[in-house]
């Protein structure tokens, strides 16, 4: 074996040394079962220290080119001959890793089953479209295009556009713009989080129900997952002080203000007495605030975020509820470890989050016409809630609920021994369709609850939508179904 | 302790008494070390199956409320009192989760360095902003809004805006618009790959240098990465075989036209060659193909995709290199099954890449615009490279380099004995920057090569940036500088 190192080259000689082995190995100059000297020896004969030799073994072992054996010594690893012609395709199933994302294709295929078009659809949670500001968004789009395009085209940091970033820091008390991160959609902070703070088997504490993105997320970082019960008549924070006192969570994931899919919102004691736990048992707290602008009635509370007095509030949000999903820009305020990090991840992800959206949010608030626009929202999502809990009381009186100060959604407990999925067939029969409670079930609960969104369809569409599902809910009772037996109790996110 | 079944209802029976249990532990009805009845017993009392307590058992385990001990039964775990008041903040760094992202960061500070607006920047993979099409694109951008920016804004699939999925499949051919998926820049299909194939410990081959994100991604994704040398020389498929028979890489990733850094394509017989020898030992190939609209002289080559007759080909690329890189579009070719699973990833992370850009980009190229652009980027930029060429040879006659048939970049060696990251600190006096070429080395070696943007800039500023750089050339040898012996071996990337 013949290795020619220098001394003079500024590449270290154990870098030096691990490449002319590889590149004989490569070359197939060193036969296949061929022994390689003992490092001892090798460095002898090299006039280096034994450590080089050892590190330069150490890096091809990690390439895969050779392997020690005790009592053996090192040898280059044996070729393997392939197969002379393998015309069949790779068996892709067999070389996926495994993990839970396999299970976020149910619900998605579920989505576009309660999703489509022919269907009056009460199930997403999408904003109305026939309120989205247009008109402001073409001229703004065009301003920003015009006046800074040719610059917010090309790059961006990965933290994102310097003015959203100082803008936001203003609106959320407290944080500085170096602690904002901009987001392509609130669920990459959630993503992001998980990768920074979650191991596989570590435990995250959530209220139970909960947000489905924020699940399936954390399924698939390999979190264990402990509900905290949290449904009509609030979450309890003895409950929350014993899950923390006990199970120890590396993170509380909780959507505090007009809860998805519950629409409760967290009193003002709870939420103190919630912080006070976290930082008892210094468990990290996430807050999901995406309809933070959208309060219909009572007083605004402070945030999670707001009250946190040792910056133990990791806070994410969006402009996805508020204005438009397409644009994808949502935002995260944490400390400035957690932003650093986060960044990182962000960066091997999407580099930065697209430019022209960022700067046309930040401008459309500039202008004063997020304001504008969130107050025409509060009115007129106001009138939806309360046409949807007209026409379900009137349509659909077998359903129980009460109707939430803010936010997008009713969660409905349909009648005694019923299961929401046997509706949910019957609804889409009918041509109507809502999400069935267990998908937001951390541990399949939930099968009597649905979710009806009130604020995408007007008035009129309203109506017809809980006519229909009353129409379900009397043909449901008239065969007198349950959810079949056999069903298996595993929860689908 | 009490617990209700309800067999009517349609909740499995086993989370039933998990979550009856759960209760009473929340609560503090059940004392920190209180033992839970034995399964046998608890089932007994209940009329329900054994296995039906144990499996609300096992809910409750994996919620980390209780623990099982040989020989001690099943209790409730005991709850830690907590600190009565802890007012510093959480200690972050220790929370944060392992992992090579770290690294990440020091490679973006040193892109922060070496990329300052007081430079002539030689180093960052960016296009020239002057020759974008800003008219174009503000005329199609409002053009897209006017006509169906409601339903762009409102929701796109996870997948991307149809048709430019089967604008794409249209243009590479033999590829379906299923196999299609949009990505938020081409690094995110490498991240989702990297997810959906590479568990930690699994070995990635790469060409030795290459890309900077892509290792980026590997080392994030905890895997180990074996370079196959893929010089000036070009990759040796000999080579390629070997390392495939001996160390059966989980994937194979490869940019083989106008490569990032070396500007090198791989000719038709060894991209035929690593096909057959990928087929042999099924590994999967990863393509990476930013560049291919790029070529200045000689003759098309077909991607590995285009050649693929079995389906072992991944395909990315971007609109970054030809476009814009603030539009953050790019795309991914794969067999159904790949973006299958890579769609669900895409889910937990963005939803879906922002609609506005989708469309933009496809009327783009509906229009003939994307065609008729990149004529003319091919134009300016062999004149650029020409220019670059030209000038280095007579302002840094000490660089030995080879003029590449496209892409952006000039792979250049810095005279022996010379290393370039001391080349660099002497560059950054002289207010010129490049990136020197260990950053896109798997093992730390190509100290004395650096990256040369030829496409950033005017002919003007080209002229400059040369004459600065030839001249921190000269200071080098001057002083006799070469990198400090101490400099630890570790690669950055």
């Amino acid at each position: 074996m013949k290795i020619a190192i220098d001394r003079g080259a500024p590449t270290p000689l154990h870098v030096q040394i691990a490449h002319a082995i590889r590149e004989q190995i490569l070359a197939g100059a060193l036969p296949g079962d061929g022994r390689l000297p003992p490092s001892r020896k090798l460095a002898k004969a090299l006039g280096v220290n034994r450590g080089t030799v050892t590190q330069a073994y150490q890096v091809l072992w990690s390439e895969g080119l050779i392997e020690g054996r005790v009592g053996r010594g090192t040898s280059v690893l044996p070729a393997s001959a392939g197969s002379e012609t393998r015309y069949a395709p790779l068996p892709w199933e067999t070389l996926l890793t495994g993990g839970s994302e396999q299970d976020d294709r149910e619900v998605r295929e579920f989505v576009r089953l309660i999703d489509r078009d022919d269907l009056i659809s009460l199930a997403a949670g999408l904003p109305a479209p026939d309120l989205y500001p247009m008109d402001a968004l073409r001229s703004i789009t065009d301003d920003v295009l015009a006046r800074e395009g040719r610059t917010l085209l090309h790059w961006c940091p990965v933290e994102g556009y310097a003015p959203l970033r100082r803008q936001l820091a203003e609106r959320l008390a407290g944080v500085h713009p170096n602690e904002i991160l901009i987001l392509s959609g609130s669920t990459q902070g959630i993503f992001l989080l998980a990768r920074a703070l979650i191991a596989p088997g570590d435990l995250v504490a959530v209220q139970s129900p909960t947000y489905i993105g924020a699940l399936q997320v954390f399924r698939a970082a390999g979190a264990r997952i402990v509900g905290i019960p949290s449904g009509a008549e609030g979450i309890d924070s003895a409950a929350i002080e014993n899950v923390f006192a006990r199970a120890r969570p590396k993170l509380f994931y909780a959507v505090p203000t007009f809860h998805n899919p519950t629409g409760e919102t967290m009193s003002l004691e709870t939420r103190k007495r919630l912080l006070r736990a976290a930082d008892r048992h210094g468990v990290p707290v996430l807050e999901d605030d995406p309809y933070a602008m959208l309060r219909y009635d009572g007083e605004e509370l402070p945030s999670l975020k707001e009250l946190d007095a040792h910056g133990q509030v990791l806070y994410v949000s969006t402009f996805s509820k508020i204005l438009f999903p397409g644009l994808r820009i949502g935002y995260l305020a944490a400390p400035r470890p957690i932003v650093e990090r986060l960044k990182s991840g962000k960066h091997l992800q999407d580099l930065f989050t697209n430019s022209i959206g960022q700067a046309a949010v930040f401008e459309f608030a500039r202008r004063g016409l997020l304001e504008e626009h969130a107050a025409r929202m509060r009115d007129e999502y106001r009138a939806r809630r309360d046409a949807m809990a007209e026409a379900l009381r009137r349509r659909a009186p077998s359903l129980a609920f009460s109707s939430p100060e803010g936010g997008y959604f009713i969660w409905a407990k349909i009648p005694e021994g019923s299961a929401a999925r046997e509706l949910l067939r019957e609804a889409l029969r009918k041509k109507v369709s809502f999400v069935p409670g267990d998908l937001f079930s951390p541990d399949g609960r939930e099968r009597d609850r649905i979710r009806i969104n009130f604020v995408s369809h007007d008035p009129e569409t309203i109506e017809e939508g809980a006519r229909r599902l009353g129409s379900a809910l009397r043909a449901l009772r008239r065969e007198g179904r349950t959810e079949s037996r056999e069903e298996p109790g595993r929860p689908i996110v």
